[in-house]
């Protein structure tokens, strides 16, 4: 694959992408850090303001040799617009979230263990913690059995999400997507959805645990995206 | 929000202030090396001896970017004194522990996973470990469900921990307070309930734990606390 | 035991024994980084292209103390080449895969949690991860139970992969063996082998996951392998 | 305590505790390594060849403050004998040990999550991996119920290691005690416990585990100890 590059576009898309090459890159390393991949697998994408790209980490590479520079710029097709590598499996998926939810500005996808376990039996998490209510305002739910290749994950992130207050979908057998107004905000996202996915999980190894009512839910998840968030 | 400072208080008050908020400073980096938090999640305060005040994490701040000139004061209304930044969500419940206990000078809060899991299901966690004797002197109690934003859940907080020996409360649906003489014995105790959380969780996996017979508790604690204490 | 060394050996052959040693040693490191191994478990070898021999972990060597000087050779037999110290107490089965495998060129051993808990129950991991399908192409098999001393484990887990897409098998009561076409594709499909172990281990604790149909299985597995794999 | 000092022993003496305090004090740092112990929990010790003294763990020290000269010298009924903080109070087990096992070098104590959940539920762990074989010989056996003060801890884990292969025993609702010919050996026992516990725990979540005959324990277990051992 020859990328076009960036010649076409004017310095401040230039400087927008040199920015943002920093960030995703930096960001990538949230992931290992809190244990949500191995090896080379999860990606995290940040969109342009300046532009219609984004940009996303490279296919196959270890978080080790993840560096700004190797970071590929995408528009919104999904087509490698700069860079010398290919861009991650996922990036399709990723551009289809972009065209279809116009406040997203950030994506990441991992196999984070607990998440994953979830996603395995197509069963969302229910909200049995405060901390879910404020970041979740409900459960975390489940999004379709999906293959790879052409829309059909997108799709099933864009449908699922578009109903629910929470940023994060399990795609069946697959694992989760996140979603933010930027990328830090989607891997804040990722951090949490396998923290609320593991405690709920522990919780339920031993019993039911109690659900949350939904007016309580309602009034923690206002408070905290409206009155704390500021 | 601005902050009076602490121009009204004497050349004691603010030496303390200062080396209280390098004490709580370095003190929050033993919840993410013990895995207790996630994020931004979790604080630790420490009351003063020579004022009613007491110094508390900033709200939202990540771990890598504490430093002790961004920790905040507070009175014990949890009113902020001194500090540029916003005081933890969770500043109410500390000074409500702080007005109400008078023994208490450290209190520190977490989601830790395994607590977390137990409160979810509001079940106390079992003294069946002569560790949880020594530490708790008998079970970890579940305090009540509270919503944020006024007195609850201080007032569960002290109400659950004034009729224990246990230094830690789960809060039902929420997760761990812990108490202490000072910051430090309270992120003691934080790192302990965790630990007898996961490990009780663990054993009760696979069958029932042995109870240990309530005389054997007491002499363990008494042990502990007064012997060993010294 | 006295090795022969590499002296009848060409220059090439010497040289790759170099470069192999090193691939082999820093290869190591990622056993304990990914949580594999303990103490002085576990070993990675290589197979040389230049001639019948392979590069292998010494015996009881802890992960600290590993070099390249320490790193020893083996014949296909498993005889000690070159090296001053004892070949790892596995390199029969390792030297059994290379003989009988032609198209292996990396052979890795561990006792890693999860996959060996499987092992434990002789139970195959079922494939119900979209990633399980792109590297395993359908369950992880599990091998008989086989003592050390003779061909018995080598020729176990050659009977076993022989007839699966899976570069892992499981050997009963023991632990997982993986391989690849060089030691780095076998260390992957090590991490790889425990990270499918343990999401599918925790998502069955909770309920039965759902089984990716034979079809959906194929086709990822065809499109990871001859599309994405270029 | 005042300690009498090590003024009445041989230079041979002084310089032996001298070389045990450096080995004693860096093994501690494999406890927080492979995750054993948390907080100040844990403590290793090793004996003198040349005198009836050992080397211990101060009470209450942080493994980030422990150093050689901090560590303390007891003597075989657990008098301090050198040394400016108190024994670890674990001290009398470690050297009743001693004074009924001549064999035993080194002893280590900790409150491992997964050994210590078998403990509570006085449960021993079955022999069903061929690693558990090779180190132990067999099940992990359970000691009794004891407090703290006397001999009572010492003498069970004396009673149930006299008539078993196993360098370690898990003491009821307490947590294991390892021994070896010298501190080394006792700690890697206490890694390969909690391994074995935590492997066989999982296995055993999803469902029986298969023994392993008793034969083929014998013949692994001879093998490890007399061939591979030496």
């Amino acid at each position: 694959m020859t990328a076009a590059g960036l010649s076409t576009y004017s310095a401040d898309v230039q400087a927008e992408v040199a920015q943002v090459r920093e960030v995703v890159s930096a960001l990538h390393a949230e992931l290992p850090r809190w244990e949500l991949v191995v090896w080379t697998a999860g990606n995290v994408s940040q969109r342009l303001k300046s532009a219609d790209l984004f940009v996303i980490k490279p296919s196959g590479v270890t978080y080790d040799e993840l560096t700004a520079e190797s970071m590929v710029v995408c528009d919104l097709d999904g087509n490698l617009v700069d860079g010398t590598r290919n861009p991650s499996s996922d990036t399709a998926a990723h551009a289809y979230v972009y065209r279809n939810m116009d406040h997203v500005g950030g994506v990441v996808h991992t196999h984070s263990t607990y998440a994953t376990a979830w996603a395995a039996r197509a069963e969302p998490v229910p909200c049995v913690l405060t901390m879910m209510a404020d970041e979740f305002g409900g459960d975390v739910p489940v999004g379709p059995f999906a293959l790879i290749g052409d829309d059909s994950i997108g799709k099933g992130i864009v449908d699922t999400l578009s109903t629910s207050r929470s940023p994060a979908v399990l795609m069946r057998n697959h694992g989760p997507f996140t979603i933010g107004k930027d990328a830090k905000s989607a891997v804040k996202a990722a951090v949490m959805v396998e923290e609320v996915a593991r405690t709920v999980h522990i919780s339920r190894q031993l019993g039911e645990p109690l659900r949350i009512p939904q007016e309580q839910i309602d009034s923690l998840y206002d408070r905290y995206q409206n009155v704390y968030g500021k």
